[in-house]
């Protein structure tokens, strides 16, 4: 019984992101239906070196009706993972690398490890097509990019497998990460450079970027355009102006996490935005407690009607009808999108013959 | 740049138990003088599996002036570990599981990842030869040992590092298990079966069992004798009668931890065991801000004098000429132990070239 080591490029091969994106709504659903465990990050802050580390344990249990085309499942694992800042100037290193042990919740069994920096930018890419599949228009197929990092190719590789995406505006400062990026995909889609109100003039935007003050104003979007703000992760940061914020339909993954590190943290702290400018977490759209994006009702895959009553029985009025004009998705990232991820790269990957096994444990067999 | 992977024989064949005591007293050095973070440990809790699992980081950094032999340095890492009490019945596989990710604190590079088990029993063993080294009687040269399972090899080879231990009585009411100890041991030690009284009568004693109800008395240990209890780690368990722990010097290695799932934790929720009636921390006895023993003193090998203030500045009275009659070291294990651990196995593998090196991070150099 082996342990199945699994590197950067086996993950990138293994996480086949029409099943990540599954997983990831399995995951949300079972976080909404009380059916996860996801204790608080830990941190351990390294000021000395600019950098700290975090670990993201997690159980979720999908019941055989929310999972798509199979039995319900179990998984457990733990992410550690860090941000360095100063690695990439001093180090030659990247700023953030991660470790995913997946466990088989029933043993405990290590399952398979794998790095968790090509893990987490699938799991990301695939919250935001799971968002998109909600949220955006039903005939979405312009996708834009702000932020041309390493974040940005799984944006539109998932958003891709939920919408058919043909046109691509990349906005970055940086001409050689645009480039870079238009290379990589100009096959498939249309892509250009473009300005930020061009990206954000597209029926789906993505913002990808570590920025502190708001690059993207109400007159950078379109009339129906859904963001997926994916770049916020610490206190101080968001991409969005705050009247964009407040004129659109909020949805957030995690209200803990959003309300500290995520995209509205900022005027979340400032009294600005309120719980009452929130309109949900997103598990609540794909469960089907809160409408997503009018129209979009059965196309979104869920299989489950859309149910016009909330959670505790009272009506949501005008939300009956689905979500119009600027939504938004603030995505900070949960450590249930990890084990939902890793289970998807282990299971292609044992079946795929991939990666080397490894007798960890000592077991000998 | 590749991460070293190493499996449970090549945790155990690069553990040298000298440098690991070294390493662990070490860790409670720093966490003594707040050179330690360690996080609370995060459970996730898996009652339809009869089983959980813990989430265990740590980062310490160890001054010069307290390292044994070597310039300061700093250490960094995660254990994910697991109780899954159905596993050797139902599925042939151990109870406990681990898996260590051991990590430069500078740039969070994994440098190595490790089986968590065999290095458990090997930071635990280290525990309890640190704690012996600085309460057992200086001349001590027999230990008992109650409980024979995977935890009482190391508690033997790690005690008899710091005494020159010559005579080793072990007491399980398993035959198979006390066979297969003394088979291990015999060509280096006088050891044989016996009572848990005559155990006790050592001037060293180790308690490695999971009981719920107290096996040793206070008639069952000698008047010196300095005993490990190293079995409680959970609520509920605890191997020593109250009256032997009120009578004897209790040192503890958490205040948080030992009071919740330690030896001490039962009387302590009773109300039987108060702050009162423990002597320490272990880390203020290394440090040197508490005695040891009566008579250990430089014979510690610690280097520095014994202090005989407090850290408050005030007397300790009667303490002043150190520890006498029975003593209790409440182990329950500390992932800053772990940590201090994996960095000896990992820079003796490295130095042994052992292991097999993996490119997880995909950096392909």
């Amino acid at each position: 019984m082996e342990t199945l080591l699994l590197n950067a490029a086996d993950v990138d091969e293994n996480a086949r992101m029409d099943l990540v994106i599954e997983a990831v709504a399995g995951a949300f659903t079972a976080y909404e239906r009380g059916n996860a465990q996801m204790p608080p990050k830990s941190y351990i802050d390294l000021s000395e070196y600019n950098g700290d580390f975090r670990s993201m344990p997690a159980y979720m249990r999908v019941a055989a009706d929310d999972a798509a085309g199979e039995e319900g499942w179990d998984a457990a694992g733990l992410k550690w993972v860090n941000v360095h800042t100063d690695n990439p100037a001093d180090h030659d290193l990247p700023t953030v690398m991660g470790t995913m042990i997946y466990s088989d919740p029933e043993t405990a069994f290590p399952l398979a490890i794998m790095d968790g920096t090509a893990l987490t930018m699938k799991r990301t890419g695939a919250a935001a097509a799971v968002a998109t599949d909600h949220l955006a228009v039903p005939d979405a197929t312009s996708l834009g990019i702000v932020g041309a990092g390493v974040q940005s190719y799984t944006q539109l590789e998932a958003i891709a497998e939920i919408r058919p995406i043909e046109e691509v505006v990349v906005s970055d400062l940086d001409e050689d990460r645009v480039a870079r990026f238009i290379d990589t995909f100009a096959d498939r889609f249309e892509v250009r450079a473009g300005s930020i109100a061009e990206a954000g003039h597209c029926d789906i935007l993505s913002t990808v970027t570590p920025v502190e003050e708001p690059i993207v104003g109400p007159d950078d979007v379109g009339e129906h355009t859904h963001i997926n703000a994916m770049g916020a992760d610490a206190e101080g940061k968001h991409e969005l102006a705050d009247d964009l914020l407040l004129a659109a339909t909020v949805v957030i993954d995690d209200h803990e996490q959003c309300t500290h590190s995520g995209e509205i943290n900022v005027p979340y702290a400032a009294g600005t935005l309120t719980d009452d400018d929130i309109y949900g977490e997103i598990g609540e759209i794909v469960v089907g407690d809160r409408p997503g994006r009018a129209g979009v009702g059965d196309a979104a895959g869920g299989g489950e009607p859309v149910d016009v009553g909330d959670g505790d029985g009272a009506s949501i009025g005008d939300d009956a009808d689905g979500v119009t004009g600027v939504s938004v998705f603030d995505s900070t990232g949960l450590a249930i999108q990890d084990v939902a991820a890793a289970r998807v790269v282990y299971q292609q990957a044992d079946a795929n013959d991939n990666g080397y096994p490894f007798d960890l444990i000592g077991l000998g067999r």
